[in-house]
């Protein structure tokens, strides 16, 4: 259902045009007048058609869905909140998940020296690159295959999942024989080929908001996996891009209650990325929680003045526990588990 | 202190030009090249010097501050949190402060029980505007004097303070013989005019971050009114705007943690005017107080269909009730009592 | 004219109890169904009614005005477009207005210099500022009334009109001596009682657009100030605060055309505000013009480098004077002349 | 070279750790103290340096990069303007250079009729989406090959150049057979594996500006494409993302004269997309050129309310054609040729 408001000025024929062009495209409409403006009211299903193609039509001043314009993602169509099982750990339901980790994989004593640290603290999924997205062509660009490999060993000798990111389906295939989950990273929330693969996929994929993605855009990429048939998409909010830039991003963690009354996915907050700042982290780990978070994913690293990337913003393992031991505080605080 | 980058085309004379004025402005410089671009520190109190001053001159790049431009507000010279005592409610120290009622003092029986219902449940401050900034001139703009009366008497029924906004210098003695706090909206964060002058009341002033306002902006209006002798500034964040929309503003917490590190001023959160929503106001309060706020504002109505302005957002007595109940556990889980 | 969109779960009272108070206040309604959606348009004017006051209902999804919140600011029921007679300089009509001069009155002597400069140049209308609103409390405020008194003198010897901002409805009868425009700042767009005052006055105002304003919002500014009887209104574009740093604010010149659909009145673009680089000042007034403005505001100064103010951003009276050659021939292209 | 400001607290040892570390990567510092704060100066090749990294050590307060991060596109390096010559069609010279065509190519007569009606007017250059990038899944998709040999079909049939984007680096062999340009889509300017694809490409390539994307991050998104031999790079300025929603985004066109100013890369505007209305195009068209574009890109539709995707801003060809004599004479008003 679409409504459509014409112009004060909008002649007979523009709106007898406009209606004849709706009813072709096999609609109803319903038309009302008040303030001197005609409105058009057009019924049926909504999510095919497009608010901008009308505003093309002479005449018309303005375009409003009344429909949300996803489906499989949307609560209205899925009560019950979507629980995902990767290997044990639930995601979505009552538990706290925990994913630490290095930003990249850089050498296989720091990654092992690295799970161990977050595991033993409480993390249950580790995370880490392997590929990495760099703004510069001159920065580390990550170990490739031989990080993944890393990254399997390390989560399996201390009995973790592994999550990492994809940024070329060509490469799908090749990280799926490693990874427990699909990382999709905010530069790729709108990259529609990638969002179909990974739907195709059978893994868990974590969707990262992209930095300059509405609310409504991220529901549409998470509904574009889901399209495809894979239904354990789990949510990520990671800061979007505002003229504050003290943080390196603004957390925007009111989008978390927000998700969970249209949506049934699980929404986790990675509170390293959106801000930037080592000592804002823990911080906002806690305000995640707070606000409804199902998890959290913070970066982790033994020795953060020697990552070749993003060391500003890693916890050291220490810091780590003792964000952890207020983490299980509040999670109690807000009926949840850790 | 400051640096200025010369471009790698910048002449001898281009340089030599710049020196001289620095000099004559009374500062010492020093010189440095690398990578063929010459490099000139300013020696002195850089506060005094603008950054955007120097790109006037020919030949360079790029200047940085390496102070920050404020010195009041900073917690470089005052290390100590400042704790401002209202009629002997503290704000700043362990307590988390909680002031709420309605947007706009609208009539005296309301405004009488919603500050008897939000007294009984734990708030200190009455909220409510007796003048409203309002977008649209054809917007309800406030009861003026009397709405203060009504909130003085409500306030002192309930053993609470009040806090109401300024709008215009003119009105501050009138405002001051009512309000226990002076309210600086978002809106006039940067009225510097009127910042000068509650910068030189006696009153204890609470000052809202602008809507485009960034940290290092936000301390400077402090600042403004700190450099006049009033000490007792608190501030607040309430939103930015940004190019998010289901939400009214982005409710920019990382702010919180970033103050309490730079500056000694306490930070209270405002979750109703940045979400404009009821529903997320409460997960809103709750990520504040994680995130180390020393207090909420909150709006309360008893019947927000009926508000004049802001009912999307106001909470009725119990919906706070219940969020008071929560916030009295993340108080705790933070170490701070409500 | 109103349109609330009901939420799929909203249950029968709800909406009964919604359409109540509508009759209440003395709108009809009219009511309609698809999808499963209840949606209920509000016939009457609907500017006096708030979008967001309808989000306070229990199962209310969302809310749509049809109707333009502003009136007297609009090309609907002011076809014709608003032309400004400043002592003999008309704004708004084929010509373009070029407003030019320092952004602070700093001494006699500069003022008098850039007047002769700029006036002989093409500039029919003086600028400067005596009050200045400034980030820090450490930077020059301005001369107060000698700036007045010189900027006056500066325009009357080269038969030029002053323009200058009025920041404080104090000083309004003040600067009202010596000016023939008051100037309302980006800073101060959204400070009400100030538009009201000068509202009242019978000079033209110059409003800029607020930083973080949308265009209707911008609009509804001017409509506060037309709505107290002051029809002489001219906006002015200089720039929205963006993530984009490297400019001091990102020009939205897109809005030149729309206000010229949507508004009557005149727009004219400050492209020295707006990019705070002095290379860019030129290229950006010349797509101004191009755009469709009716004029230009812009700075210069004999001595950049010796500015108290935004030196950076001003021009030297040659660089001025190449760029009028230029904004000539492409007012002429547009079928405009200066 | 890097300058590290410490903090004011920072101790002699967290110096002198830092200082150690800077050596052992291999580079030189220099010290200096200021205000009770010490600057470190980093000497050597910045760009391999990442500023964020320093943040991580204990002590740092701030980091300042003294080098541009980007050496290939920038006029430092080349000061000539590149010219790109598409089949005889050169960009960047003194020629403007016009991109026209459908958003998506739909069917076969249309794209002829279209492709027709530009050429005529003046386009030298098709474009046209075969494969399209659509926030809703449920958005129609693009024709995929067979788009691509009607496209060029269309631009042989009418001596035109094709231009035509490519999303996913697995379909760059099969598009490099069609078309004469890539483009890549401001959703893929940093889909880094997608840019050292087409760096490796012999073809020419457009790269429009990301949404949420800075001036630097678009200058290094070329310089990743230009890394791997690629020297033929077209930048597109089309629309940020901003919190004013009138327009589709904010068209920044203050970027145009900051691209030639430090890079030598020709730089084209898109304003059908940045607008997303069909009334403001033209104007900014025209704005566009007047601020020293070398280009534009526009779309146009013989049957704008038929178009599958993006109707509401492509031009009738009688509008394109109006706009093209307008075009025309604002190019020679700034010494260019159409």
């Amino acid at each position: 259902m679409m409504i459509i408001v014409m112009k004060k000025t909008a002649t007979k024929e523009q709106i007898e045009a406009l209606l004849r062009r709706i009813k072709r495209w096999g609609f109803e409409t319903h038309l009302s007048t008040g303030d001197n403006k005609t409105v058009i009211g057009i019924i049926g299903k909504g999510e095919t058609l497009q608010e901008r193609a009308f505003l093309a039509f002479d005449g018309v001043e303005n375009v409003m869905q009344v429909n949300k314009p996803y489906k499989l993602v949307s609560r209205e169509f899925h009560p019950e909140k979507t629980i995902i099982d990767v290997k044990g750990t639930k995601i979505g339901g009552k538990n706290i998940v925990i994913m630490a980790g290095p930003c990249s994989v850089e050498n296989r004593d720091t990654v092992m020296e690295i799970a161990k640290a977050v595991s033993s603290r409480g993390a249950a999924i580790l995370r880490g690159g392997a590929f990495k997205p760099r703004t510069s062509p001159y920065s580390f660009q990550g170990l490739g295959e031989e990080g993944l490999k890393i990254l399997r060993q390390a989560a399996d000798e201390n009995n973790m999942s592994v999550i990492t990111e994809v940024m070329d389906a060509r490469y799908l295939e090749l990280i799926g024989k490693y990874t427990d989950i699909f990382q999709i990273g905010a530069r790729n929330m709108a990259n529609f080929t990638l969002l179909k693969e990974v739907g195709k996929s059978k893994l868990p994929v974590m969707l990262k908001r992209g930095m300059s993605s509405t609310l409504q855009e991220f529901l549409l990429a998470a509904e574009y996996i889901m399209s495809e048939g894979n239904e354990s998409v789990i949510l990520c909010e990671r800061g979007i891009r505002t003229f504050e830039q003290y943080t390196r991003n603004t957390l925007d963690l009111a989008i978390v209650p927000a998700i969970k009354e249209l949506s049934h996915l699980p929404i986790i907050v990675d509170p390293s990325h959106a801000t930037g700042r080592k000592y804002l982290v823990a911080p906002m780990a806690l305000a995640a929680i707070a606000s409804g978070a199902d998890g959290i994913m913070v970066e982790v690293h033994t020795s953060p003045s020697e990552a070749l990337s993003d060391g500003a913003q890693a916890l050291l393992p220490d810091d780590f526990g003792k964000m952890m031991s207020s983490v299980d505080i509040i999670a109690k605080a807000v009926d949840r588990t850790v």
